[in-house]
């Protein structure tokens, strides 16, 4: 048995793929995000402009943020020193889950250290509780819903993307009697598109199944007080559980799901996940709790943002690049080749500043390949009209197919 | 199907065994640990004494971390915004890096979201690398080894606690040829008892297996530099892979492991719990680096830690208190009933002022419940000496057995 032989050839094959990961290290620069300073090459940190990051309303930022955090790491010190159950329950998380709980209109929510946890604790723990359980995943969840279904060790089907129809037809083909679950996602990230909640939630009615929306994307973004899309489309109430971040829109880091509070409390007395961590630092929860507040009240980051969602994709499609199709704030452009994809990420880190990391295997499925650009309320239209310059002369460069 | 009857019932088996969990809401005073204020009751915040932390060394209100922390988050803002490949490497997270493979003696090293995470990922994606892995798995080990051990879907062979001729039964029944990895943690925090990590890696070397090493509960507090009991023992070097975390000892929040660089690389490459997730705040980040660089560097707070340890013990034996055997800094004292731990911690709390919570199934086998005391560096001789007082009224009057 030849370990290491075995660990190298795992490298190896990536290398062979194109698709090795070279992390890019990077700083922002004190309150001027999508300013940061890149540390990779020779030559000292060279100034960039962020445009691939998930602190989509740049609250990461935001000085009642800033200042809660100060506060708190002040007041109470750096970590909470214990699970939730021994030492690590502070007044800071009881009151952050009552903040999101009313968020989403439900009666309760509990904290996990991250989105990933949250998911993969809540439905391994969830399907498990529930003998003989059938999962339905949309076949674009993300791999945290996929690893959490896969952890449960239950039955598993998968429903083409947003499909309605297919997913009807594997809810009907089980048994009535079955308890079922459906696991989905409201804005799909690499995407940039929607799920039909209503529609799912129709499904789920008529078959008696639970569901499960993973909001991450749309957290803080949609909805008259930031709760997501089913916020926006008055969905939530009709949803069993619903799942979130606190480290994209709200700036911050963590992750929590809202449901009725006997879910909740089964989910917290038997998730080993949650049970068996150290719970969140109260500096971040203080962090997230003033995020959530300030956005509850203010649309300004979220109107700003879809203005440059669709400011930049406009100036994309008049470039003639191969933006895809995105109702939501995230502007994919598709490469269809890893090599590529990182052929061009670098030029432009190199020669433009700009920061866009490539998404390939298996963040998407080989062959889909892309770019993907999350304009914020701190992106300005200048910023825009370089990228689109360098993205044209590059695509010139390399001989790709423009848009018709 | 009545989902809602099943949740139900799911706790209702909790309340049934008396081991239905309920936080205690507390609040630290600033710089005071482990002075804290409690929100339970309905008389305002009370004040108490936390005796259950695991912020061991009170790292979490260091003014070196403080400073960190606050320099961080005025620098580079509350979160990373993004995984470490898409946005989220900082300059922090690098340097931690670097300094954590230092400490361990290691090639390089590589962060997680929290220990449970570090644990769960690593050991599910290494053995999933090495098809036909078996993994021998000391039997005490945390919950967090336990779920990577079962996701990784390997064949697994439990020993029991501590036991070398147990394990090397194990290792020489099978095939000389499988691929091989032992997983242990130094000090077990519920025993607070030392593996042999000496004898451990000697089997590992008879029967080529690799090593894995879980240190959360001893890295900051043994070794000449803090390296846990791998430092102390001069072990380190011998181990394939050492973890630990951020989140005890040094006062933060967060997860590691250190090994050569092919396996950071392949585990950093190919475990979903590292790549699909919001990399650490870079606030947390710079605040771990500050402490572990005056841990390296201090031994002021492992010897106060030692001596606060070994004076509780003596005064709980002197008192006739039924202290468990611990070689370590933790002190656990034996009350084999759940109704009967939560009853004596209830009025430790609402008499006494004195918060320490019980530790029931199924983070202990049913019928050693226990009380789990983790004195620190700060906690006085005063403080003991009420807390003795306390217990040797509340065993009296519960009519519980003394020790001879």
């Amino acid at each position: 048995m030849d370990y290491q032989r075995i660990f190298t050839q795992a490298i190896d094959r990536l290398h062979a793929e194109g698709r090795y990961r070279v992390f890019i290290d990077i700083l922002r620069n004190k309150g001027a995000f999508p300013n940061a300073r890149c540390f990779a090459g020779h030559n000292g940190p060279k100034p960039i402009t962020v445009w691939c990051s998930n602190d989509y309303l740049a609250m990461g930022q935001h000085p009642k943020v800033i200042a809660a955090m100060e506060e708190a790491l002040h007041d109470v010190g750096a970590g909470s020193g214990g699970t939730r159950n021994i030492g690590g329950n502070t007044h800071y998380h009881v009151d952050l889950e009552g903040e999101l709980a009313d968020l989403h209109g439900k009666e309760g929510a509990l904290l996990f250290t991250s989105g990933y946890v949250s998911n993969d604790a809540t439905l391994s723990t969830l399907a498990r509780l529930l003998p003989g359980c059938i999962v339905y995943s949309d076949e674009l969840n993300h791999a945290s819903m996929i690893a959490g279904i896969r952890n449960a060790g239950c039955e598993k089907r998968v429903f083409r993307h947003n499909d309605l129809a297919h997913l009807e037809e594997l809810l009907a083909a089980d048994d009535p009697a079955a308890p079922k679950l459906i696991a989905f996602e409201s804005v799909y990230s690499m995407e940039g598109d929607v799920a039909p909640i209503h529609g799912i939630c129709d499904l789920a009615d008529k078959y008696n199944a639970l569901t499960y929306l993973d909001e991450v994307h749309a957290v803080g973004m949609y909805g008259p007080r930031g709760g997501g899309i089913s916020d926006r489309d008055e969905a939530a109430s009709r949803l069993t559980i619903i799942e979130g971040t606190l480290a994209k829109a709200i700036g911050v880091m963590g992750g929590y799901i809202a449901a009725d509070q006997v879910i909740i409390d089964v989910i917290r007395s038997y998730a080993p996940g949650f049970i068996f961590t150290t719970s969140l630092s109260p500096v971040l929860v203080a962090g997230a709790l003033a995020s959530i507040r300030h956005l509850k009240a203010s649309s300004e980051e979220r109107d700003g943002q879809q203005a440059s969602a669709a400011m930049l994709k406009a100036k994309f499609r008049n470039a003639g690049l191969p933006v895809m199709d995105s109702t939501t704030h995230i502007v994919p452009l598709m490469v269809g080749d890893p090599v590529k994809a990182k052929r061009i990420s670098d030029i432009l880190l190199a020669e433009y500043g700009v920061y866009v990391q490539p998404i390939n295997y298996p963040t998407v499925p080989r062959g889909s390949e892309r770019l993907r650009f999350t304009p914020g309320p701190a992106h300005t239209e200048a910023m825009m009209d370089e990228l689109a310059g360098a993205l044209v002369e590059i695509w010139d460069r390399l001989e790709m197919r423009k848009a018709a």
